[in-house]
């Protein structure tokens, strides 16, 4: 249990074995070591392929072994090239060590020679991992922000964080679902049934997932507004000819997306018409084609200007109030940080989808959803570390090459207009 | 009349004026000398002002005589930036001939000492450019066809030419722009009534120039489909509490957008419904807010997967069969370039708008124009030649930082599906 020999290819083994029991540089050299492999995405297809028919916990374990070291060490490979002020919040380095103790925890396993007892207790390992890391986002934002307010001119650097935090959730997002299916399938109370293999539904019915995240939104909307929109959905499909819709996906995630456009679809309705006796419903449009699974959901809540909706997506844009700060960032709350719409989008791109907004100022606002219909296309989308990587954070602050008048700039102001 | 002495800074002037006279390098630095200038962005507010106010030819020709050279000189050094093969083509040498040779006229007139007869030979040499540059898009498009066939990774350099032909052809509207206001104002049938300023309309009437474009598209979609979509139209104006909604702007660009836009979305639906007797009408919804004016453009013609959609705006992709190849590059028709949607969504960013697409695959497609409401904000948005530019052009082909299975390059396909 917990021995690092026999994990490395044989050159390197020896002496990271020798070292990794006199110091701690040895988990340097894991990272190194890992962080050379490229990460291999999987399509939802060859998830529930491996969870309906080969199902072998052995090789799901050996799997694993290899990938999350990977995984974990490209990301924190990404983390050293972070500003140097970034790298040093407190809030960046306790990510930083989940990161490396939870890289440290997998490669303990030998991945040859595992035993019954090493498969049960690489199950709690993963659990653990699971728990270490649930906070992550709100910590890795929580040191952003901090960092952010130290800055003399916080927009220079904004492209870099922009980017790297589309990675490094999008990275995390890959690895709990890895996690997750191995947990879900040969943990304690594993789910393989005819219905849901894992996180994965192979029939997901999409407009039923659609409504639940609706009624979870209105449920909020109503004890805060005393009322919400209704919902009006249609459904088309051009493949099956049929009134349902369904493809193998993960349904958390798309109740994820749908239950933050809902959100603020109604937020929005509700703020214009407070009190209005027919609120304008809340429209949805399912469409299935043949390469792409579409949802639309739009509302008449009054739209926002372009000024506002082409920062919806940025991390360090928010039209609500920080939330205040605090000396334990482990309990640092998600909301208010708005980071629901970029997080939403990076779960429809992490399976090839996407998410896209357009607004109507004085009307209201159009959200997409895009999915790929078909699972062996729906392959997951992960960064992996390397000179392109490097590159994107090296390259200095590039000036405009559109001439901007002087007083463009101050455009930019945060409108609240709309509660997106 | 065409000297070129005092119309140089004191200390560049005598140098160049002799070298010009000995020779054509002259002409090179003229370019380089004019290049270091930025263009001078205008808004439609100053625009308009200019003329309903302060319209004095000469201030006009002086203002023209600085403002065209540094504009032309500016597209000229960026297109010594392309590869050396596409510079070398016909097409390519024949348009920075005309840019050559337009800068060389306009600098021929002294700046400071324009009389009466100078100022009528200014214009007649604007309604000489005007001509002379009446084919750069399709000219441009045909040298860049030709040198594309003649590469061996022809998707390599694609972002590239993305970027040139974005700027260039932007950089065209603005030129024709400057030089149509003067020549409207001026020259012989001087267009200067309350509801016309040169080419800018100071009430256009939104709605209305969509129905203008939509009757356009209406009759040659009948022509060639025995029928067309309705048109269903809903107006809501924010601002002014009114049915209608008027703002100053550049009628003939709008128009251009629009009928783009319709027969798109006609040609779609009527293909998707050849023999219906009820054929879903086109539907448009425009807004008006405190910032953005939005024109909404939604069809039930089919949509188009993700695969085609991302491409839309590329000048390199087109689902139209290629114009044959001619001799004479002057006569190449645009049609069959598929640079509709490109040009289209250049006219409305030249003035701080922007178009979008989304469509859902199986169902139609939605496109949204965004214009400003303010005519103070509806600036120029003008390319100009710096050390960001020069980088955009040297940077090498940067490997994806994100891993993609060996397999998905091949869903880049051409898919026929949708007519856009």
């Amino acid at each position: 249990m917990r021995i690092v020999n026999k994990l490395l290819q044989a050159g390197l083994r020896r002496s990271v074995q020798n070292d990794y029991a006199r110091n701690e540089n040895a988990l340097q050299r894991m990272i190194e070591y890992y962080s050379r492999f490229s990460p291999t995405p999987l399509s939802l297809r060859q998830f529930l392929d491996f969870a309906q028919k080969s199902g072998d916990e052995k090789r799901s374990f050996k799997w694993l072994r290899q990938e999350l070291p990977t995984r974990l060490a490209n990301m924190v490979k990404e983390m050293n090239r972070l500003p140097d002020g970034l790298q040093a919040m407190p809030s960046t380095q306790l990510v930083t060590s989940w990161y490396q103790q939870s890289l440290e925890e997998v490669i303990d396993f030998d991945q040859d020679n595992a035993n019954c007892r090493d498969l049960v207790e690489f199950n709690k390992v993963l659990e653990g991992i699971i728990q270490r890391h649930r906070n992550v986002v709100e910590t890795m934002a929580h040191g952003i922000m901090e960092w952010n307010e130290l800055q003399k001119h916080p927009e220079d650097g904004q492209d870099k964080i922009q980017y790297f935090l589309d990675r490094f959730y999008t990275s995390r997002i890959g690895i709990r679902i890895l996690i997750n299916q191995h947990i879900l399938l040969f943990g304690d109370s594993p789910v393989r049934q005819p219905d849901f293999y894992g996180t994965i539904d192979p029939k997901c019915d999409v407009p039923m997932v659609v409504e639940d995240a609706y009624n979870g939104a209105k449920f909020l909307c109503e004890q805060y507004y005393l009322g919400a929109p209704a919902l009006d959905i249609d459904v088309h499909n051009q493949i099956e000819e049929s009134s349902e819709v369904n493809i193998i996906y993960v349904p958390s995630h798309l109740h994820h997306i749908c239950f933050e456009l809902f959100k603020n679809s109604m937020r929005a309705t509700m703020e214009r018409y407070p009190h209005a006796c027919d609120v304008p419903p809340v429209q949805v449009r399912v469409t299935k084609g043949k390469s792409d699974l579409g949802i639309k959901i739009s509302d008449a809540g009054g739209g926002a200007s372009r000024s506002v909706t082409t920062r919806w997506f940025e991390y360090l844009y928010s039209t609500a109030p920080r939330p205040p700060r605090s000396e334990d960032a482990r309990i640092t709350p998600l909301a208010g940080y708005g980071y629901g719409l970029p997080i939403s989008r990076l779960y429809a791109r992490y399976l090839g989808g996407d998410l896209e907004l357009q607004s109507m100022e004085g009307h209201g606002t159009d959200a997409y959803v895009y999915l790929k219909s078909l699972s062996t296309a729906a392959v997951e989308t992960v960064p992996v570390f390397n000179s392109t990587t490097n590159e994107q954070y090296r390259r200095p602050h590039l000036t405009g090459d559109w001439v901007v008048p002087a007083n463009q700039k101050l455009k930019q102001f945060r409108n609240p207009f709309n509660g997106h």
